[in-house]
């Protein structure tokens, strides 16, 4: 934490918050510049509190230096982590494929759509029985009967299910079907629930808040992880901006940058980052450039007839068109060498 | 709904739009405009999804002209719903001052904050026995003992106590305690919630997401007073902006914009919309000035001991001299006479 | 300015940005702290760039300390410019009403306004001639001819002229005619415009850019200072979100914010600050409120005839009314007393 | 023109707004829905003004149809256009690069610079020598020295060059060294010189303004184009949202939503749309991926001795690795074939 006093500070204010950070068991440490002070701590920090220091005379802005998170962070865990499903595995460089419709609708209509997903080379299947609706008068999910519908198309296909819970009390429930719980981006703040879903021995799939910083979205991931559960895969998902061609826009440079700063697996759901599905192909490939460990893909036998996200779901055919296409990228990866190294030392 | 097709959709796009129209209980209105054509839907319109209307070929866009709210719209109901504590009116004319810590942190800090509060001439005390923090690891609040501290501070001061319910589970124990529920920002969709609190008989003060549109934040009142609560006071709390120099922007268009629409109360809370001491006066009296309902302010005896949100904190001597001023200007007011009658004739 | 070393910088990468600062006559101020060492730069800054520190080895970040404008601070000049124009001061606790309409469309129409503008007891009358309008089949403003036609309505009214200038090479032409020279939004950053007006010896009105941080917005006022103009008059006039039943999001939050930081006058548009007529009203009570110096307001002898602005464009009977309720808030705010100086120590 | 009358508008509010219409030279088309009635404008629209028709007494609101662009959109010619510099082509499948320094130092930068460009594989050199600084104390560019080291660049390696103009009447100059002229973030909506631009007969690359929707990028090229200049290259560079981590948010879904509705070729800034080192290479290759014409890229001999943007360009090394990656790339997609008929027709 570094404070920077004002232009005008007295040396009483000084001592002031000195004396206050010794108080609180660190140490300060002052740099008197031309122009204003500034004073470092030193030491455990978190006993010296930025809004406490905030409210001191002479004090005009305090700025923190470590970060909030910790479990979830490269300076704790230096290595990947990697969130495996019996060989299916996040963050271990080859991208895996969640498809699916937005909601469960019926038996036949989840059956089919397994079907297609698994034909087409994806990997998991994804599919809300509890759907949190922006209207109390749309289609608020078949709860208990649709993990149920999952449940057989697991049998059927052998894809495992990625699936939305809603709040702490369903953690059990949803946890018996599902073989990954989805935190939704409304529920990204929703602490009771990550607190819950901390407490499960399976993966979780937490989906950006649509207004959430990279950091917010870490802390959430950290109010999981700090109950004991460590597989955690992020999702980014679009989030809000004064954009009207396309429902979120899409921030792919999260995507880097949380690999930089954290250990955990990060997905693209390009589905609602553009809410078009004309924009869904261009953007998937985007996202596995970019690097992202996975892609959640919304894909229903007639889009035209799905009870929630149409217009920005595929086709079996776009579907399949699209996977091909991503194949083709993940194999011509593959083959990809760097520059080599007599290269790079004689840069 | 109007749907617009592209400038070149065949005559068979347009009358397979139509065609589905028809089959879904309503009637489509045809406009052959010289580049395209528009398809009008009239008679019942919730068959006919704007979703899997924009699937169809031919279709360039579809624009909703209902607004997807009801029980809280003007057009339902026209007067204002004034939401009364014994005396204490939201939404009739006169500003309601509710202040209090953001944290109830003992009895004592609870007990001075009411006698504060009742001192200066505010109307409500908060304080949150159950907190959401961004960080797992900060002060979590003191649970059913805080609710306990504040229904001392009730029976102390006399006053009515507003406290913040997390989730669905805790509503009855929350209602046992609290005059007004509060949701708080990041619970604005936690539609499970939203739920729980329709189903009871006290009022509800929802603040704001902090990326929700009005349209969103009206569609979670109607989530509320759906389940059969209508004493809902909506609360304008800042929206999340690229701004820098405040925690927030409050955005003051939405108080006339939603009394436009709705016939609900709203407030404003300067402190979460600047989330800086020395802008909460300016901005209290700019709300009152919009034409908010009341005021959500943070006051805390010792501000630079307070365990959250310290530095958007009012201390005694702040908040006496706000609420000064605040009793000033709502005196003045109610001695306005707007221009008479004959001048508008003329004018 | 601050450097934050990574967790694992090295002796050597600290030595290094040591080593810059020194040679770049600045001293480095080192903290070792317990995570991760800090260092302070002392002395004259602008030779230590921040761009070029951050590329070091073993930086995590530089934080600025400094603010990077100096002319326009409030620790520069202390006392309140203030802009007076033959007695109208913008600046001096008393606002100031500029209104007009949107463009200037003809003779009769500028004219008609600006007896409409001064019967209603505003102070200076605004009008364009030369016009940015978002489409180039737009009506672009009648130019030199508009110019004349103000000239006239000043001439008739003893109104003084505001009106925008859009280029460099123009700025001489719209100097002598009006007495205020308007930089529009969308011309905030152009900085060849900025310093032509900064040349000249007539105040300046300088709209914030849309998405203009308030650091970005003073820095370009300073681009107007640093040129030798120091007659400048700030206007918040909306900035760009999310939010979509307002045209723009008007942060008022933005007014005491630079009046803390900064000596310059600010007025504010809510005009174009809301986009709807309904709401010109209510934003111009909370706009003084909050301690404006001002008022931008377009307003039309005819609305629904206006070449540009209709929509947010008051009548004169709305004007008259909304000048009514200005005149008593002003006049009850001069009666205004605050606490008096005992309750304060006692406090 | 849709206009949206409110539910309770008189019959005589609606044969007001039926009566403008005809009178300015369209004709109405009115629905009576169940709740409300809707009006739709049919024939030539421009005199029919939306902000007139919104002051209309029980008009709710007036929704636009036709898209306020002509010239620059798809509808209006259906092939791409592309802009050709001897043999390099923009919008034609093959991306084209252009990198260069930020700002042209000295000679020898500039001319180390080319040859590193050169050398790596790239197309086009880009450096500013005329810069809009947000700050009047930083380096403003060397102007017309700067253009003349930019000549002699070309000379030395053949590359065509890039620069930016930062005022109308700079055009003539700077399009006698320039290959083609940069309209800056900052001047997107600086009408007199996109008017300025359009009258030349080079390539102009235009950049998106930072909270520029689609609709405004799209009218400014307009702007261009109608002043009978087709060769325009776009450019998504970042838009400002409140996300902390990058300086920008790369907006990717712009990409192939403009190529959707325009016949314009579409670049990417992935310096500027990123503001880190790190995040530009593999947001180049997302830029690719999505379907980008081209990249901007800024590279600098020594980074951590240029005079503005260091913490966005790449030093040589970087470039060559990120231009080897890049060559791949291209390479591979070549390749690529799409499903074939059979499939599609089963699917």
């Amino acid at each position: 934490m570094v404070i920077v006093m004002t232009v005008n500070a007295s040396s009483l204010d000084i001592s002031r918050v000195a004396e206050y950070i010794g108080e609180h068991g660190a140490r300060p440490h002052i740099s008197h510049g031309e122009e204003r002070t500034i004073i470092g701590v030193i030491g455990y920090q978190h006993t010296v509190r930025r809004e406490h220091v905030a409210t001191f005379p002479g004090v005009e802005k305090v700025i923190p230096i470590s970060k909030p998170f910790k479990l979830v962070s490269r300076e704790f865990k230096k290595d990947n982590t990697v969130v495996s499903l019996n060989g299916i595995k996040f963050g271990d460089n080859k991208p895996v494929i969640i498809a699916g419709p937005c909601s469960v609708e019926s038996e036949q209509q989840i059956l089919e759509t397994a079907q297609i997903v698994k034909n087409s080379g994806a990997h998991l299947l994804r599919g809300g029985a509890f759907k949190p609706r922006s209207s109390p008068y749309s289609f608020q999910g078949l709860g208990k009967q649709g993990l149920k519908f999952l449940q057989k198309a697991r049998e059927e296909t052998g894809l495992y299910i990625v699936t939305e819970v809603l709040e702490g009390m369903h953690v059990p429930l949803v946890a018996e079907y599902a073989d990954v719980l989805q935190i939704g981006a409304r529920n990204m703040q929703n602490y009771e629930l990550l607190k819950a879903v901390g407490r499960i021995n399976k993966p979780v799939l937490l989906k950006r808040g649509m207004s959430a910083t990279m950091t917010e979205f870490l802390m959430s991931a950290e109010y999981i992880i700090s109950e004991g559960n460590s597989e955690i895969i992020l999702c980014e998902r679009g989030i809000r901006t004064f954009v009207e061609y396309s429902r979120n826009t899409l921030d792919l440079n999260i995507v880097p940058a949380v690999k930089n700063i954290s250990h955990l697996p990060i997905i693209v759901d390009p589905s609602h980052g553009t809410g078009r599905r004309d924009l869904i192909e261009p953007l998937s490939m985007a996202a596995l450039a970019v690097g992202a460990d996975g892609l959640l893909i919304e894909v229903h036998p007639h889009p035209e007839q799905a009870l929630s996200d149409a217009d920005q779901t595929l086709n079996p055919l776009e579907f399949r068109r699209l996977m091909h296409r991503i194949n083709y990228f993940i194999t011509s990866q593959e083959n990809y060498s760097p520059e080599n190294g007599e290269i790079r030392v004689t840069g």
